[in-house]
Order: C-alpha cells, then structure tokens, then sequence
C-alpha cells in the first residue's frame, strides 16, 4: 500500500498574522493539519539536552510547535530516521501514527506546544522499540 | 434563566505533570473546560502595554493561558466588570459566549494560548459595545 501523504512526518508553514501590536498564530481543525485537535499539551523544559519521548502512537496524530528556544525532534521509523530542528513557533511538524519520536531540547527554557488527535489513552502507546518494530502496521509510517 | 456555571468566567486550574524533565500542562476536550477544541492561537506580544482584543463572541467559548510574561484580560458584561491577571501556565481563564473581553501586556514579551470552540467566524464577533448592549442575550453573560 502507498502511503498517503500524512503517512509522512513533515513541517506545515501555520497560518500567521503579523501587526504592530504582535503575531497571531492560528491552527483550526482540518485546516492545513489533517486531524481535530482532541487534546493540547504543552512542554516547558528548563535544562538543555533533556530528553522526552521515545515512544510511538498506534493512530494519534500529532502536531508539535517550538513556542521558546529549540528542541530537536528525532523521528524513526522501520526505515528511516530524521531529526527535525524546531525553533520557529510558526511552524509546525506533524507527526503521523505509528512513527517513533524522541525530543531533545536544544537550548535552556525551551518551550513546545503538541496538538494531538485523540484524548490520552494509554494503550495507544508502544514505548518498547523491539515491540513497535513487531507492531504489524509499523512499516506504513516513513 | 439562571445560568449555568459555564456562564461566568472564571478560573481553570489545568492537568500539570511537574518531574525532573520539566512541567507537563494538559488540556482535553470536555475535560475541566466545557466545550471541544475546533481552533487554537497564540499571541506573541513584545512590548508591554499593547491592548488586543476589544470584542465579544456571540457563541464562542474560549479558555486563554498565558505561557510567559504577565497579562491582564478585563471582562466586561452589561452587569459587572473584572480584571483577571494571568502569569502561571498551569491555570487557564474561561470565557464563556456573551462577554466582552481586552487582553493588554504587563510585561514585554509576553506569550498566551487561546484555545476556542468554533473555527473562525467573523460573524460570530461583536466589534461594537452598543451593539453588544443591543444584542439579545448579552444579558445571559456574567
């Protein structure tokens, strides 16, 4: 099966407006990311070089915004491995199911948003990497 | 009609999750606020003082959390007035449908999240405080 292409980890330019009295990012819902928004969290990290993650998801979407600083977001898949470098909060990398990902901050008092797809469960985490290689729907991801 | 506890503005003390690697502030739809999330924005304000806002919703309900710096949000119904200053991350200011609202920075640099009911709509707005005063249900608002 070909992927689509929100099988693909990919950076998605947010929509921003600029004025004198500041800049205004907006994401809606199935606009420009392919999910609703079910749940937000946000990171606030003190220490560089911490290390969250490193884990999979077996159907959330996610969309992770660097509000502050810069992080590094490493993706890995059966196939492939990438590291993305966050730092501009009008940006954002979308992460689709079934892809590892670990992130590393980058710089002190990094900051990141994530919009996700679904609500917390945890049976939809595979947090063991020989079991996410084992999961049988791990090589749609790249 | 008496309202409902979701017709006053109040605040919302989120989900944090605080260990070695940092701070975790969670929010799910329906879950401690009252609404599902259909849009989200951030506002990224370098100067102090700058005044944005000025404006009721007819429908939309909104919860806004400030991730750095200081703000003030002043609410304004037909009946009573409130200043609300927002500074701690872990705590969000829900805004029910009705009110009108005008977020100014105490402090530079200042950052806050907004997290709404509705996509955007221009015709959901009130831009006019006698138009607000005019406006059927203003008077649900508290």
């Amino acid at each position: 099966m070909r992927p689509t292409s929100d099988a693909r980890c990919r950076l998605i330019p947010l929509q921003t407006v600029t004025d004198s009295r500041g800049t205004l990012v907006v994401v809606e819902n199935r606009t420009r990311i392919p999910f609703r928004i079910a749940r937000i969290f946000y990171v606030s990290v003190r220490k560089k070089g911490t290390v969250r993650g490193n884990h999979a998801h077996k159907t959330l979407q996610e969309l992770i915004i660097c509000l502050n600083g810069r992080i590094a977001v490493e993706t890995r898949t059966r196939r492939s491995r990438k590291v993305f470098r966050l730092s501009d909060p009008t940006v954002g990398l979308y992460l689709p199911p079934r892809v590892w990902s670990v992130q590393r901050t980058l710089s002190d008092r990094a900051l990141y948003l994530v919009l996700a797809s679904k609500k917390y469960q945890e049976s939809d985490y595979i947090r063991d990497w020989a079991a996410y290689l084992a999961h049988p729907r791990a090589s749609h991801a790249r």
